[in-house]
């Protein structure tokens, strides 16, 4: 998978967050994933499908950091996963894969996106199944680490 | 959403299932979900984008039942879910959600699909966020209880 492909999501997720929940993030190392599993407590995931290319996107939670983000975004913070924090992960998702949608659609690469799934459960894996390589990067803040995978079939 | 929409997923997927692991599922009642969330210890997840309607379908098996498809496809039966099983899991949505393309297709209806995406971790639960119904379905069988659910905007 071409590094183009990555690096709008990286900079969406940094804008989505810095706006929408007064967080900065700095990105951590990729990784080209290979065994490892995403792992998180929610998650939210949308697929892509393009012309040229389909894929798949994710950006995976622990609860303190997503119930500190809801409370960042919205002043109130639920004690634990509820609806209203898996719409906004699922809001976020949204979000941060538009804005990589725009950003990837200036330098020709066009895709339109699914609707979102939220999935919620301690310690969940992910595994993106695609041909293509997957990337993973972490990205670290003041509230913890927030994972987000991409993954194209070319 | 058009109940057009969901009666290709369930066609297709008894067909895989009986074509693949020699198991005859009997489609249960359809329900409209409103707040309930679909519960499994591994779930395949993909997005679907066509010119009318954008979507997501899932399908979500308890470990023991996922285990027991894996045994009568691959003549294997791991101890617990592993890779193996979640590459199953992702070729069973790819073809579920092929199938109902297809049928799909025949009525004027097109989409594209994403590449899939396998969920892993005990009693997760997943909600499909987007603006039309989630129609969930259980489909019994001599192996227990597998369920499906379609989401399409409009």
């Amino acid at each position: 998978m071409n590094v183009e492909f990555v690096n709008p999501f990286l900079s969406s997720l940094v804008n989505v967050l810095s706006t929408m929940a007064q967080t900065e993030l700095k990105p951590g190392k990729a990784r080209v994933k290979t065994d490892e599993v995403a792992r998180g407590d929610v998650s939210g995931l949308i697929g892509m499908v393009g012309p040229q290319v389909k894929g798949s996107f994710s950006i995976s939670f622990d609860e303190q950091i997503a119930l500190e983000v809801m409370n960042r975004m919205l002043g109130e913070k639920p004690d634990k996963i509820n609806e209203e924090v898996t719409d906004m992960v699922g809001e976020i998702t949204n979000m941060v894969c538009g804005g990589a949608k725009n950003l990837l659609g200036e330098k020709g690469y066009d895709f339109d996106m699914a609707t979102p799934i939220v999935v919620s459960g301690k310690g969940h894996t992910i595994k993106h199944k695609s041909e293509g390589k997957k990337i993973s990067m972490p990205f670290e803040s003041d509230i913890g680490v927030i994972n987000i995978e991409v993954c194209f079939d070319k």
